[in-house]
């Protein structure tokens, strides 16, 4: 029993890019900063979002390896009564790599839950057996149709988008010069005639993307990279933005740009260790917000 | 460069038992108490220890799911230099168990080191293609041959003991009454003269178990739970200590009876968020102490 109205609500569990900020094994200005105490860094855990339609019971977009410290952290998603017990009702993944599918490891324990995914996702996980810990009797596998709007958990309507990206690390040819391609995925999700788009992943902003992406009145775009070399030109990496699947914030395609005309709020999301947004006094993180842009952190609620 | 005598250590990364203490879904007392932040409990994440014979190069003796937290909070572990770094040189698996296995997907980001672990284990890594996120080019992995020492990352020398156990629960049919029997391992390793066993899991302390743990100066033991019908009497679970793997601590065949003999320091590690050892002032911790034995807490650092 609660007296507050219901109404949709998302929860910014995890703001950083795979890897997480501060890196394990990176020694670079921004991560040694985090580490060192910087009052102008916040450390940040792997994306996701928790959206919910009325606050009661919740979906989460994406699942962090990082998903166990997220719950210890949002009371939110605490358990409500002694025993086992969970307030999240389903978990949809978007994308299949590392950082956005190993949570749902952190999910065992005997709880019923439902796991909404495309094909191509459902078969990753019946390829890996470890997912099998989480006993199909009580959590469910359900093929989510990109493009066909479906009623899912957290009381919420829920349609895929399918946006330009590539495939997991996990799956790549080593070595090669450029990935597969292979559709990442948006969630585009609707809840008391509120709209809510989490887009963690985007290679490019087509026209037929800027058109999905204009429904949002909150929208989490791909936030990873500042610069499409900001990796090389870091010394921290051979591959560009797009290479990795990931559209730069600045630049003539970037998102400043092709997402200059959203009507909704547009927040950062998914932001790596090298991106100088991270840094609250950066010129760069001055350019974001002056283009009316937000950058997401680790228990950013918004109410949608 | 650094002026300290190089000498061999161990840090407690993780003391709990897998789900982490609180655990996600949990709503028991012990799980409440340490959300509510009573200061008889400790938050603790799963299982995992990291060796080092001379503080400079370290061994990570099993790959928590919360390793990338763990790292975060352990300043001995962070990189050296800016650019990629780690002194982490080595990770070895002693169990299939997703808390025991799942920290390698943290592990990626092109950073070279090596795998330590039984064939049946390697067999988990080569069948979940997932963990092929880790690029064979720069992650080797080495098959231990139980019983045999070799020389391992960590500037350490390493047996791998077999100890009785179970399938990982993902390997396990279904509703089976008894799960396949398969052995757990613990790790044994030398440095500088001083030995430490590390064994978080161990169904039973036969006398060749026994035989074996003597040989610790610092011995880190299943503590997963006090009394062997735990679970059960808490209404949290239908398996006993044993049918998952673990000899309980208390009993006329449990550890505080079985290990009172042993001449080092014996520590309690992998400890279940039901075990009442986790409540500073409980009868029970104080039953543990007064036998001789301590109790891990995450961050504990131990010069062998």
């Amino acid at each position: 029993m609660t007296d507050r109205q219901p109404k949709p609500v998302a929860v910014v569990l995890g703001s950083a890019a795979g890897g997480g900020f501060p890196q394990w094994n990176c020694g670079c200005r921004l991560c040694s900063l985090v580490r060192a105490g910087d009052p102008r860094v916040r450390a940040a855990t792997q994306a996701s979002v928790a959206v919910s339609g009325d606050g009661e019971s919740w979906l989460l977009v994406g699942a962090s390896p990082d998903l166990r410290q997220q719950l210890s952290q949002t009371p939110r998603l605490w358990p409500r009564t002694p025993g086992r017990d969970s307030p999240i009702t389903g978990v949809l993944l978007t994308g299949g790599d590392v950082d956005a599918i190993a949570g749902l490891l952190v999910l065992r324990e005997r709880q019923p839950f439902t796991i909404y995914a495309p094909a191509a996702l459902l078969d990753v996980l019946a390829d890996n057996h470890v997912f099998d810990v989480l006993d199909p009797a009580l959590v469910r596998r359900v093929e989510v149709t990109p493009m066909q709007p479906m009623t899912c958990a957290g009381n919420l309507t829920l349609t895929l988008l399918p946006m330009p990206g590539k495939v997991p690390l996990y799956q790549e040819v080593r070595d090669a010069t450029e990935p597969e391609a292979a559709p990442a995925y948006a969630a585009l999700l609707h809840a008391g005639g509120r709209s809510v788009i989490v887009a963690p992943g985007c290679a490019e902003i087509t026209d037929a993307v800027h058109t999905q992406l204009m429904q949002a009145d909150v929208l989490f775009f791909d936030g990873t990279l500042f610069t499409d070399d900001e990796m090389i030109a870091a010394g921290l990496g051979a591959k560009t933005g797009r290479r990795m699947g990931h559209t730069p914030i600045s630049g003539p395609n970037g998102t400043l740009t092709k997402l200059s005309d959203l009507p909704g709020r547009r927040i950062f999301l998914h932001i790596n260790n090298t991106n100088p947004i991270l840094l609250s006094d950066s010129p760069e993180r001055r350019a974001v917000e002056a283009a009316g842009f937000e950058v997401a952190y680790d228990g950013m609620e918004i109410d949608l």
